[in-house]
């Protein structure tokens, strides 16, 4: 497959992916058209996902890729990861204005500049959204949501597993702290063994997040020290730089303080959430087992209902 | 249900919704969480399409919900529907520019004026990613490609029909004048069939994008005029004003001329789409048969596999 060769092991990946028609480049760093075998395996994925929650019995919900700029400004993820974010801009004008926005666009100018800000921001995480919606007080045992949704994410790159547009199958767990800390942790461990499961030998690891510029290091440090992510990381381009296709994150009660939300002995709430990447764990799958599913593993296809 | 009284069945008809716990609103108008007794009809309305598209056996492709801005730039929507777009932006300096952008924020200021415009446009289409993949020649028969996505259009409202970001289900026919028309006219039939099957008595109606505008007017009389748009409709809130919850629209050689899609045989492909609106058919179906899907018609339940 992938080989790990020349400069760019990562392109290379990417030149197969597209070669077997797997994904469609459309243009644009990181943004592809996905086949429908590609997206067989990330359905038949998330089935499995589905049948290991149900017991849990989470409350399935689901948001648009999109949120509200007012909640956008109250999670910091402008001071944290501006190089990342997408905000969404329109046109607001009459007539008038509207024919400036096309001189602008005939003459190829940056016709960008006339465009407003809307009241929505893309998502960056699957579960931002749902933070606002739970405001108030927590039922007794806290809520456990079941999320899925395409989130964005500015890095233009070659490499297939680093998409600009891609889906997230999160679990959130809001409670108290030992609820929130266990679920990151019984789900981390679950993880793992759902990837091993899948011939997937993922490695846990320490993680941060990507956190922006000089100030972002001391964030970087502080987020390590406290533990508070760990990733489930795999070789897809390079054994050297391993892909993570999970994250575990103990959010504190950084969600509940922002959005008031409080359990049921009137604590501010904390939060945690695990994270499925739900491209990156079929092109570890497509690496692993091959580009031909009729081929994989019996005990994955079983496992995944390919057959 | 939705009480066709006072001023506003649409926001009578929301509030409903919202109080079910089918829709949460997320604060911006046309935003909303869809919780899982909603995303259930949707799946398996989706999977009733599947089970009746199968037999022409589509392409499947599953594009995100942007496309490149190169492409978006070539298809007159900044002309016709400028006041729909969305147009994604983020922040691209270094250190100093960041403290600068978070100065104006912490100020309350505009801080969306020191973003700049990514390579990517929210696709105000579940289709319109596809065109430009398709440059080349056709196989002979040309190609039908099934398509879905979340789509935005930035028009904000309190009727929960006309939401900013919602799913559109697509057949996308590529080939001759012939084989693109027949798509339109055979799938506008099947389309009211399916409907129909499902207990939604839809009329068939010429239709007309809303084209922005003074200059928009004479857009509306000629696509009216030429019989290139039909929509299905059928009352959701309001009998004087029937929504929408399916159209199919011939393009001519609009697509193939753009992008340089040819027929097998060196003709510039013509094209045609027909789309299922997911949301809208998820709020005529609730409005149709109540709130609670285990009481609605028993041939209804069989055909949508909800038992």
């Amino acid at each position: 497959m992938c080989r790990d060769i020349g400069d760019d092991p990562f392109k290379a990946y990417q030149t197969e992916l597209v070669a077997a028609g797997l994904l469609i480049p459309l243009g644009v760093p990181g943004l592809y058209g996905r086949s429908g075998r590609f997206e067989r395996i990330i359905a038949q994925f998330e089935a499995h996902v589905a049948r290991t929650v149900a017991p849990f019995q989470p409350e399935v919900i689901r948001f648009p890729p999109l949120f509200p700029r007012s909640n956008y400004e109250k999670i910091d993820h402008i001071k944290n990861f501006p190089d990342l974010l997408g905000s969404v801009h329109t046109f607001t004008g009459k007539d008038a204005e509207h024919q400036e926005l096309l001189r602008i666009f005939s003459e190829n100018g940056d016709w960008s500049r006339n465009l407003s800000p809307t009241a929505s921001m893309l998502v960056p995480a699957a579960c931002y959204p749902l933070y606002p919606t739970a405001r108030g007080t927590l039922p007794e045992g806290g809520r456990l949501v079941d999320l899925s949704s395409y989130v964005f994410r500015h890095e233009p790159s070659e490499d297939p597993a680093r998409m600009q547009m891609f889906r997230m199958r999160e679990l959130v767990r809001l409670g108290t702290p030992e609820e929130a800390l266990g679920h990151r942790n019984e789900w981390l461990e679950r993880g793992k063994r759902i990837f091993e499961s899948l011939g997937l030998p993922v490695e846990a690891v320490v993680a941060n997040d990507p956190f922006f510029g000089r100030g972002g290091k001391v964030m970087k440090v502080a987020q390590r020290e406290q533990v508070l992510k760990y990733e489930l990381v795999i070789p897809i381009c390079s054994t050297e730089k391993p892909t993570a296709i999970f994250s575990s994150n103990y959010h504190l009660d950084h969600f509940g303080s922002l959005f008031g939300i409080n359990t049921a002995d009137d604590q501010v709430a904390h939060s945690a959430c695990i994270g499925f990447g739900l491209e990156r764990i079929t092109l570890a799958l497509l690496k692993t087992h091959g580009f031909d599913v009729a081929r994989w593993p019996a005990n994955v296809r079983d496992i995944l209902e390919l057959n």
